[in-house]
C-alpha cells in the first residue's frame, strides 16, 4: 500500500494524530488515557524488562533457581521505581523436577521411532513398554474398563476442537485429557498415559503442563506428545492395534522451597488502606522462557506503577502490583496472598490480572459479588475504542487474583488477542520474540487506564 | 493456566462450544455465519495455497519471472476449484529491476562502515560520494534551499510517531519522505536521498516501497536505511556535520510487461450480471517473500469462493475473485479492471479489498457515493461479535477497489490488527511463518461472512 492512501485512510480514524495533540475538547478521561497511552508507547520499558527477565531467568519453575534469579529481579525492578514500598510475602512451594531429558519411543515393526514428547508436571518417574489403547475422552474409559486398559499405555488423543473462536475455550474443552487423564487412567491399571498437546498448531513442539493425580489411588508417569507425533502415534496404532511405546520419565519430587510473592506500592492519597492490585506470575514451566506466560503480565503490571509516577498520577486508593509466585503448580503464591488479606485491615476495592499472553488488548473479564460490574464497567467503552479495548463481558478472572472474588473483591483480568497464544503455550517457544513491544506496551496502558478509572470513580 | 479455569472462563463467552453445535433458535443469519467460519476453520485450504504460493513465487515483482508463476498459480489454484468461470485479464505492467544488491557506506574518520540499506522501488541507478544533511520534513528543504542541498544527499529521518495507536497511520504520517522525498530533493539539486524505514520496529531490516519523482525534473538515486542504520547515520552527523556517504544502486528500467489480473467467478443465480467483488494483488516487492503483502489476500481471496462451494452457497450476484496486478508500484492491474468495468454491461453492487495483512480480523472500513454504507452495514455487527468483529468504519478502500468508488460502487477494505504488520512490511522477512493459520481463515470467513449477508439483504 501506499503512505499516500494510507494517510487518506488514517483522517477517518479516531487517533490518528499523534496524542500529545490534545485538544481543548478533550474531557478529563479523555486526556487522561491519552496522556498514559503516550507514556507507554513513547517511554514504554515492557519490552527492555521482558528481555532481562526471560534471558536472565528462562524455565523459572517452582523450587528452581531460576525461580528465586526472577523474584529477585522482581524486587530490584520494583525497588528501581522508587515506589513507597517495596517487599516480599514468603511462600512455600512445589519443587518438582523434570531430570534428565524424557524419552518417547514407538517399537513398530519397521523398527523405533522416537517420539517428540515431553513429561507433564507432577508426572511420576517411570520407565515402561507397554501396548497402547487410544482413547478420545475420559467416559471411554469406564466404557474399556479395567479388563481392556490394565497393563497398557492409555493414549489421550481429542484434539481441541478447531472450530471453536476462542482457543482458551478450546483449550478448556479438551484439557480433561492433560490435567486429569493419567490419574484417571491409573484407576483402571494403566502404567503410563500419553496426552496430546493442548495447541490447534500442527507441529512436532510438545506441550507441557501440570497433572493431577486421584488422590490415594496410584500414580503413573505421563507426557505429552506434539501433534504431529501424536497423529504418527496414531497412525501406527490404526496399522497395527499391538505397537507397543516405550516410555522413560526421569523426574523427581523434592520438599517443598521457600520463595516469595513480590510486592510494590504507591501508597493512596485518600484511602492508604484500600487497594488496587494489578498482578501477573513470576514462574514459567521448566521448558519454558515464559515470554509470554507470564513474563508479559510480570512487566506490564510493573509498567504499570511506572506509568503512574512518570505522569504523575496519584492514586486515591494504594496501588499494588504483585507478582505472583507458583501459578503453574499448585498457585501456592494466590492461596498465600489470599489468606493474608483476609486477615489483614486492608480493604480490597479491585485486583486485575494479566497472564492470558502479551498480545494486542481487546477487553477484560470482570467478576464480582456486588452485581454485574462488567456492565458497569461499560460506560468507559467510549474512553477506550480508539485504542482498540472494546469489550467488558462478565466471568472470572485468573487463577491468581479469583481467590479473592469470595471475599467480595471485585476481580479482573485482561483479554488479548489469543489466536497465537496456544501455538507456544508451555512450549519451549514461548521466546522473546514471538512477543510484540507495541501490543505489550498497549496492554500495560490498558491496565494503567482501568485502574485510574477504578480509583477516581469506582467500579 | 489451567484448562479447569480456562473451562470456566469459556462459559461466559459467545461459541465456547463447537460451531456445529447449531441451535433450533440460531436465525438465518447466525446459522449461516457459523457454517461459514466451521468450514474455514475445519477445513481451510487458505495456508496451504499461501505455502505454496511464497515458496513459489516470493519477490514477485511486476516484470518479474516470479510474478507469471503467481499468475500462472493463481489461475491454476482457482480453475481446481470448479468455478463457472476462470479467466485473465492482460495488462501491461511496469518493469523494474533492482540489479546487482546496493550499497550504502558511511565514510567516517575511523574508516568505512556499511549500512544496511534497500534501494526503493524506482529508484534511478547511481553511484554517488557526497555529504549529508538531514532533514525531518519536506518543508524544511524549502528553509535550507539550494545553496545547502545542491551537491548534497539528503537524507530523510523523521521516525513514524510511536504514539500514533494505528500503525497504518503512523506509516501515512511518514511516508511523505519515501514516496516524494527523493524526487523533491532533487529539484533543490541534491544528488542522492536516503530515508528512514517505514516501520517503528528498532532493528536492522531495511524496508522498501515505490517512491515517485516529480516530472520533468532530475532523479536521483534513493534508498530506504533500516532503523538502527539511520540512528547509526544520525549519530556521525552529529558527531561530524561533513561526515559522508558513498550509495550505489544498480537498478534498470525495462518495458512495460505483459501481465494479467486473474479472475474466477461463481455465477449469480438471480442476477449474474451484478457483480461483487472479493480481492487482493498477487505482486509483491522483490525483496519480500510477500506472505502477508498480499499472498495473504490473495488466498483469503480465492478461500471466500471456495467456501461458498464447500458449503453450497448460491449467490444471487455473481461473486468474483479479482486477483489484481502491481499494486505495488504502478496498481495497472486496479486501472486496467476498472476501466474494463465502466465500459462494461456489468454492475458492481460491492468490492472488498484484503491487503492489510493476514491478521486477526477485527472490522471493514466501507466507501460508498450512497450515503453511510458503514453505518447501514453496522446492523449486521451482533452477528460478528462472536467472531472478534467489532467495526464498520466509513473510510477509503484498498489502492486495488478504489478506483471502482467513483463509479457508484461500494467498496469495503478488511481491517486486521495491524500492530505487527509494519514490522515486516516491505521486507525480507515477510514470510510465511509470521502468518497464523488461524488468522488467515479467520479473515477469509469474515470476509465470506459479509458477502454473504450484502449478497442476500443489500447494503
Amino acid at each position: 500500500m501506499t503512505p499516500h492512501r494510507r494517510l487518506l485512510f488514517a483522517a477517518t480514524l479516531l487517533l490518528a494524530t499523534p496524542l500529545a495533540a490534545q485538544t481543548e475538547t478533550a474531557s478529563p478521561e479523555e486526556a487522561t488515557l491519552r496522556r498514559i497511552y503516550f507514556e507507554a508507547l513513547e517511554h514504554g520499558e515492557a519490552f527492555p524488562n521482558l528481555r532481562a527477565l526471560v534471558t536472565l531467568a528462562p524455565g523459572r519453575l517452582a523450587g528452581s533457581k531460576a525461580l528465586d534469579r526472577a523474584v529477585a529481579w522482581g524486587e530490584q525492578t520494583l525497588t528501581a521505581l522508587k515506589l513507597d514500598r517495596v517487599y516480599e510475602q514468603d511462600v512455600m512451594v512445589p519443587h518438582w523436577e523434570r531430570g534428565p531429558k524424557e524419552s518417547v519411543t514407538l517399537l513398530s515393526a519397521s523398527g523405533a521411532i522416537p517420539l517428540t514428547a515431553v513429561a507433564l508436571g507432577g508426572s511420576v518417574p517411570g520407565d515402561v513398554t507397554a501396548e497402547v489403547v487410544e482413547v478420545k475422552s475420559l467416559p471411554e474409559l469406564d466404557q474399556l474398563g479395567r479388563g481392556k486398559l490394565a497393563g497398557k499405555i492409555v493414549f489421550f488423543n481429542r484434539p481441541m476442537d478447531p472450530a471453536v473462536i476462542i482457543p482458551g475455550s478450546a483449550y478448556g474443552g479438551a484439557g480433561d485429557q492433560r490435567n486429569r487423564g493419567p490419574g484417571v487412567a491409573a484407576t483402571f491399571g494403566a502404567v503410563a498415559a500419553l496426552t496430546r498437546s493442548l495447541t490447534h498448531a500442527h507441529d512436532d513442539i510438545p506441550h507441557t503442563g501440570a497433572t493431577n493425580y486421584v488422590p490415594s489411588q496410584p500414580k503413573i508417569s505421563a507426557a505429552a506428545l506434539s501433534t504431529l507425533a501424536a497423529d504418527k502415534l496414531s497412525a501406527a496404532l490404526a496399522a497395527d492395534p499391538h505397537t507397543k511405546v516405550s516410555l522413560k520419565i526421569n523426574s523427581q519430587w523434592f520438599p517443598d522451597a521457600p520463595s516469595h510473592n513480590v510486592i510494590g506500592e504507591i501508597r493512596g492519597t485518600e484511602f492508604p488502606n484500600e487497594i488496587i492490585l494489578v498482578g501477573g506470575h513470576t514462574d514459567s514451566w521448566d521448558i519454558a522462557p515464559g515470554a509470554h506466560d507470564d513474563g508479559s503480565g510480570v512487566v506490564q503490571s510493573i509498567e504499570v506503577l511506572r506509568i503512574f509516577r512518570a505522569i504523575g498520577l496519584k492514586p486515591r486508593h494504594t496501588l499494588r502490583c504483585v507478582l505472583f509466585v507458583n501459578e503453574e503448580n499448585g498457585t501456592r503464591g494466590a492461596t498465600a496472598y489470599a489468606s493474608a488479606a483476609k486477615g489483614s485491615a486492608e480493604k480490597h476495592l479491585f485486583a486485575v490480572e494479566t497472564d492470558n499472553g502479551g498480545f494486542q488488548p481487546h477487553g477484560f473479564t470482570i467478576g464480582s459479588t456486588q452485581g454485574d460490574a462488567a456492565g458497569r464497567a461499560a460506560r468507559w467503552l467510549p474512553f477506550f475504542r480508539p485504542y482498540g479495548i472494546f469489550e467488558f463481558r462478565k466471568g472470572t478472572a485468573g487463577t491468581d487474583v479469583t481467590p479473592l472474588l469470595v471475599q467480595g473483591v471485585t476481580v479482573a483480568e485482561m483479554t488479548p488477542d489469543s489466536q497465537r497464544y496456544f501455538d507456544i503455550h508451555h512450549t519451549s517457544e514461548d521466546t522473546l520474540d514471538k512477543v510484540n513491544p507495541r501490543e505489550l506496551q498497549l496492554g500495560a496502558a490498558a491496565l494503567a487506564s482501568l485502574i485510574w478509572l477504578v480509583d477516581t470513580q469506582g467500579l
